[in-house]
């Protein structure tokens, strides 16, 4: 059985391997790919994925696995051979649902998709993109109906992001959220707002790229093992456990745009350099999810980077980088700025305590969509209401609204509620870490961050994709994914820095 | 028969894509991998290679030539079709000739040996090397006996980098030139020596790159289809006709390092970003050998680079670049330096004088160890020996003399003669193209390029690997490949220089 095994593993293995190739083409693409590279880059990476598809789902998977999965049921479950069986099985069982025709129909339905949408943007007219994520949402309802049958429509969607959670767990959560998070809001806009014009002088790039490598180097993330590069959009990806690169891009005007983005993109490395290298070159060499990775990334970024004790040790150096804009701003007012809240528009320039709203919104009309009780047609208008009820604005036009965002007409459905339940675990792991770590504060502020890492290389990294999400969550925390911990954190930030 | 012809076009495709793949993740081994990557990047290559082997020595490859070999060759010959089918034919009957065991231990013999040359170079110990290359050319010898009969054990090592070139014909070209070059060096050397002390001293890097990459911009070299990064060795690598990248290494103390490399380089690539785009995803979108590569290569670096027509125009930019370096040097002088002919220890630091001259020494010693004819035990000897009767002096230890190449190690017999062939090409080239462009000399005193360019995408570039060397050769020349082009060549250049 042990040969099985390991013929299973050498077989995955190659399909590993091409989709890390993949992962580099991608990564030079998005870096130092010449212009006229993109269409031949273009097929090689259409090569490269197809040959991986056709291996991972070869019966031959399928006859080792019907060996295989009878021999993981009599091992520890929490075995790497257990593990990756009960993963492979779940991953092929997807797969094979699903027929190649259909993967090669969605695939030039959202490249098509994905060009219209760009003019549509361009041009702020969601009637020219409608036809295609019509289509686009009519495939995902056929998507979701190989894997009849389901409690949610939503529920086939999630899971490919989020492995074995449900539609109604999510909704729960939402809606336990929701409330809470709206009352803040309006508190906080009941308040004097602070000030944050110094963040908008000009700021040399060579050092916003400097300071912002001397914090992720103080994190621990290993540059022996990883670099940061230029892209228009911050990435992180993985080659291997031991080649976890970060991309950035630097905007003179506004110096926390590079700095976060920096320190979030590391959170994502630093959680895939810290796999247990016995997974190595599995498909659980990888993050247990979306949003269990968006809980590393976001820690890094919010509950360590945008803490007053972090500032307490790095704004003096912020400061050393930038003595003419930031001589005369003292650390409280700095600490604030970064913190300011504002309703805004767009989800990806939006504050922390408005974040999570612009994802509610975003996946109700997904869930509205996939069952059918929101027409696509219909979809900017039911944007637009939504944004004035949780924000109280309302986009002037298509391209701040319904249109700023790629990932539907990439024909992702069911991956914008990750980025919210990264938020909420990222607190729920924050209150336990503070708990196992009395200190931690006092060693951030003396920029000590090795202790903070350890426990999540413990903890949380070395498991890769070993567990499901609210598997390795209640493994850590003692309960599913909650999202108590982070308004408990959003309220005691926010009443401290609006005195609420 | 056209859909067979497109089935097995397709087939290659993919074989192709995966060997453009592999080619993006050596490029970036050699740019930008950070150290702890090396491990599982090996991992990475190896699946690519593997794949790609077996895609294209499948037995449906073998299926689809039975039917369209003799298809093709009711065809036009010069037709892409025909060309195509002939080169597919050639290397598959090659491929399928060569156990994959053999394929797989000669990989684990020689990736060992590499370890082992790097470490006796390092201690000038050829001993330590000895019994690896022993095997290497034991597995070698092994590697022609699958292609019996042949009429020289030599024949199939070298038709791996030119096809169809035969032992005797590179025997009789270079028994030819040999005697001729020695005559050249002895009365060099009877001759006052020119100075070059200007060219050691302090060049700035960024300087140095910018005039590399003003000079290949002339030239021609496409930035929208490539780019320039840093290696400790530099190369060339094509990811795709319109992705096809240089590299350089700048030594601040030899200004003429880089210069010449960005421009040897630059050859290489613009040869691979002129193939007739229809070539495009074959095995023929490629350059028709080793040899017609250097032809290019060393015809951009040595008979445009080291030119007076070519400093003519650019050394008044290079003394804008390094005003205090070269301010008081002339372009007389400064040419006369960039040509100056010194018999020296290492092959890759040699001039045009004597570079051929460490290349005959290697294939002698190469084709005698393949005979049998001389032990690998006894090789430092016949090495020293050699380089006392070719060019006079006698290395002092083994780094600086057997040692110096990695080629064996690698396993790569064969390969050397096509440096030589290279410089022979490109002589033979030039006295066509100075028919057909008779006032090329004077565009090229003012800076202009293009029509040589041009001359060089209508002959040579445009036609991929669709021929053979000896009949692209012969097509464009009207003979196969000759040395007196050559030798001519440097005549004329050093009696002009040295006062002979």
């Amino acid at each position: 059985m042990q040969e099985k095994y390991l013929k299973l593993k050498g077989l995955l293995a190659e399909a590993f391997d091409l989709d890390r190739a993949t992962a580099v083409l991608g990564w030079d693409q998005q870096t130092y790919m010449p212009p006229k590279g993109a269409v031949d880059r273009g097929e090689q990476l259409a090569t490269l994925s197809s040959l991986s598809h056709k291996i991972s789902t070869s019966p031959e998977i399928g006859e080792l696995l019907e060996d295989l999965v009878p021999w993981a049921q009599t091992l520890d479950q929490d075995s790497i051979e257990a593990c990756l069986i009960r993963r492979i099985k779940r991953d092929y069982d997807k797969q094979i649902r699903v027929p190649s025709e259909f993967v090669a129909e969605f695939a030039r339905v959202t490249t098509i998709g994905q060009e219209a949408w760009v003019k549509a943007r361009t041009d702020s007219n969601f009637a020219s993109f409608q036809p295609h994520l019509e289509k686009i949402i009519a495939m995902r309802r056929d998507y979701s109906d190989f894997f009849k049958p389901f409690d949610h429509i939503y529920d086939p969607q999630l899971d490919d992001f989020e492995p074995g959670l449900k539609t109604t767990e999510v909704q729960a959560i939402f809606d336990a959220l929701r409330p809470q998070q709206i009352e803040l809001l309006q508190a906080i806009a009941a308040r004097p707002q602070v000030r944050d014009d110094f963040l908008h002088l000009n700021y040399p790039d060579k050092q916003q790229w400097d300071f912002g490598v001397e914090v992720v180097t103080r994190f621990g993330y290993d540059w022996e093992a990883g670099r940061q590069d230029r892209t228009a959009h911050p990435f992180s990806t993985t080659f291997s456990i031991n080649d976890v690169r970060i991309t950035t891009r630097v905007l003179e005007d506004l110096v926390t745009s590079s700095m976060f983005s920096t320190m979030h993109e590391s959170g994502h490395a630093m959680y895939e350099q810290g796999v247990d290298p016995s997974l190595a070159r599995t498909i659980i060499q990888d993050g247990a999810s979306m949003a269990v990775h968006e809980s590393q990334s976001r820690m890094w970024e919010n509950l360590v980077g945008r803490s007053r004790p972090f500032w307490k040790f790095f704004y003096h150096r912020l400061q050393e980088y930038f003595p003419t804009q930031l001589g005369n701003v003292d650390m409280e007012t700095f600490y604030k700025a970064v913190n300011k809240v504002t309703p805004s528009l767009i989800r990806v320039e939006s504050d922390e305590a408005t974040y999570n709203m612009h994802i509610m919104l975003r996946m109700e009309l997904e869930i509205a969509m996939m069952e059918g009780s929101l027409q696509v047609k219909d979809l900017p208008g039911a944007w637009n209401e939504r944004m004035r009820k949780y924000l109280g604005i309302t986009p002037p036009n298509d391209r701040q609204g319904v249109l700023q965002d790629v990932h539907w007409s990439g024909g992702m459905i069911g991956y914008f509620p990750t980025y919210a339940l990264g938020n909420l675990v990222s607190a729920q792991l924050w209150e336990v870490i503070n708990k196992d770590l009395p200190d931690l504060e006092a060693q951030i502020e003396r920029g000590e961050f090795s202790a903070l890492l350890g426990w999540l290389r413990m903890n949380v990294h070395r498991h890769g994709a070993k567990y499901e999400p609210q598997v390795l969550v209640e493994r850590i925390t003692g309960s599913k994914i909650d999202p108590q911990p982070y308004v408990k954190y959003l309220r005691r930030k926010y009443s401290d820095i609006y005195g609420l």
